[in-house]
């Protein structure tokens, strides 16, 4: 799916065929236990990219302690969240000896990086990202509409200069992140410009990358299908977690709130439940929605729920197995986090001396 | 000047007589081979701090090269800038065996530390620091009701921060720094204070630390004695650098602004070129501005300036020698750089070890 090849001429060697070679890079926030909708938004699509890479790609997956300090954390929360976390990745069949796998709080390098991004970041620009808002506005359960700018801090309004760090400090050429992190990523390509362009040498130190659309599956509550799956939504009835039993998600699929309508159709404006269901089983059965739609066109709610349920639980099964095991084997994560956090390192060392070299700190 | 003696009671030891340890901290930009007002406004105040501290105060003087960036620099003139001030430090009497002299670019703390300081700031109040306005004024040679939010970058927005950590990370007590200060470091503490009191434990973790003022003398430009003596003004008769040739000095003092009243009296508003010079003469002398003033209340500025050239030339001569001699040894300057980052390293790594433990990142 992401494979590029690519034609170089040189005079000397005449045409050559090369696989050009990808830096992959993601990201997610230490929310501790995840649920269905992180998994098959985000982390399912980094299982495929790894199955699906060449051999000589190098893939980061990195967990962002230091963009989540950017709202209020209980630190004993963090601290779990940032292990759970761990833990889930490998569940889910990210490969330690195939991926680089860390903790972004391991490597300073990020913010030596993020501090150079923030020196060429307007701060105009900044006030322009919408994300803070949004952040804000989720963490108080408010309209974006009633915050402003009294409530943003320094963290939270150069997160996005961080977060260009984050990607440019190991070069990375492609970013599979969603939809509500394209704003971000044009900014980031901006500053590797600005950079490129301000402190010049042989060649430009940094590609700009190109974020990579993945199938994401934006999959809603299941109380109200109006909004997104979360984690901070007050009812937990709301969300499958990845900790839950196969009888806590029986009742939680068979409590999703639908409509009066007999019979099933795929309209996720008008009839926003079923959408979401049909789009969970889709996602569940690798299948496309409107196939697994006209299954159900003369079936009803109930039918369709007790099918998802059955599809969460297989789906679930070997993750969660994974997860309660590895999970207690903390000396384990903490070789996986360090081994990880070499690794990184030893990427964003090698970018960072040409950094410095180019910037004058030498 | 700084030492404190302060009473601790305990309940089984009685009454005893501490001294208590201080730990002094002050920084300085890269701006290279420094001018006159550089050494006698805060240089030659460092060294006697050094002479007056107590044995087991920890002493720290850092070239910030982070800082440097905030505005526009040539890389060339800044790795370059970054080494002559490291010699100026050692030429004027900084002993590296009594106080860790580093770059502040070699200890990445400082930049975790204010992430963390940006997460509790609150960017209105960054934008009320006074200081970005007039660091963009002085760069531009405009003034400051010239400069607007669309000229700031992220990098100066957040300066204090970072300064804040500069600080905090080696929970430094006392920070002999100037007035224009004085609103930075009242940050520093309301910072730390936010974070005592956010991420709370057996005892606060940072000392609230105390603006040491030191008898700075603020030296004049002798072109234009309304405007500080400075490294960016066009003329270069302005200013006397700490390479300067006696005889360029001569030069240089002879051809001070000053004004065609008779005789010589000392009115810092009436007469800045003389008073300046005065000043000038008081700080190589070490005596009372008044005092010196009164011993040319019969002469004329002629006297007065051969008199001021000569006491320049006698104060700078060693400082000079010492440059010429170390600035050309480049593996000991690297060698006392390096271990300069390792000893603040080891201080700054056990502040960062608690911190990340209160915040949950571990």
């Amino acid at each position: 799916m992401f494979s590029r090849l690519t034609f170089h001429h040189t005079r000397n060697l005449g045409r050559r065929l090369v696989h050009s070679k990808r830096t992959v890079l993601s990201g997610i926030q230490p929310t501790g236990v995840p649920h269905l909708g992180n998994y098959l938004g985000a982390l399912s699509n980094w299982v495929k990219l790894q199955e699906t890479s060449n051999p000589h790609d190098d893939l980061l997956f990195m967990i962002v302690g230091w963009h989540a300090l950017t709202l209020p954390q209980d630190p004993k929360e963090l601290a779990a969240s940032r292990w759970d976390m761990l833990a889930t990745l490998l569940a889910i069949g990210l490969d330690p000896k195939r991926s680089i796998i860390f903790h972004q709080d391991h490597n300073q390098d990020h913010l030596e990086l993020g501090w150079l991004m923030n020196c060429l970041s307007p701060v105009g620009k900044l006030f322009r990202m919408t994300t803070w808002k949004s952040r804000i506005a989720t963490s108080r359960n408010a309209e974006e509409s009633d915050v402003d700018e009294s409530l943003l801090n320094a963290g939270l309004l150069t997160y996005p200069s961080l977060q260009a760090a984050d990607i440019l400090v190991y070069r990375a050429t492609h970013v599979p992140v969603g939809e509500d992190q394209t704003q971000h990523l044009e900014l980031t390509r901006d500053l590797a410009e600005a950079f490129n362009r301000t402190f010049k040498s042989d060649c430009p130190l940094f590609p700009l990358p190109t974020q990579v659309d993945t199938p994401t599956r934006r999959i809603l509550s299941l109380k109200d299908p109006t909004a997104k799956m979360s984690k901070s939504a007050p009812d937990v009835r709301s969300r499958i977690l990845l900790t839950d039993t196969p009888s806590q998600i029986q009742t939680k699929i068979r409590g999703a709130v639908t409509d009066t309508i007999l019979g099933v159709t795929y309209d996720p404006n008008k009839r926003p439940g079923a959408a979401n269901l049909l789009n969970i089983l889709a996602a569940c059965t690798n299948e496309d929605v409107g196939v697994v739609a006209a299954r159900y066109e003369s079936k009803g709610h109930k039918e369709l729920k007790n099918d998802v349920a059955e599809a969460v639980i297989e789906l679930l099964r070997n993750p969660q197995e994974e997860f309660a095991r590895i999970r207690e084997e903390r000396v384990y994560l903490v070789q996986v986090a360090d081994d990880g956090a070499r690794k990184a390192k030893e990427l964003s060392n090698e970018t960072m001396r040409h950094v410095r070299d180019r910037l004058g700190l030498c």
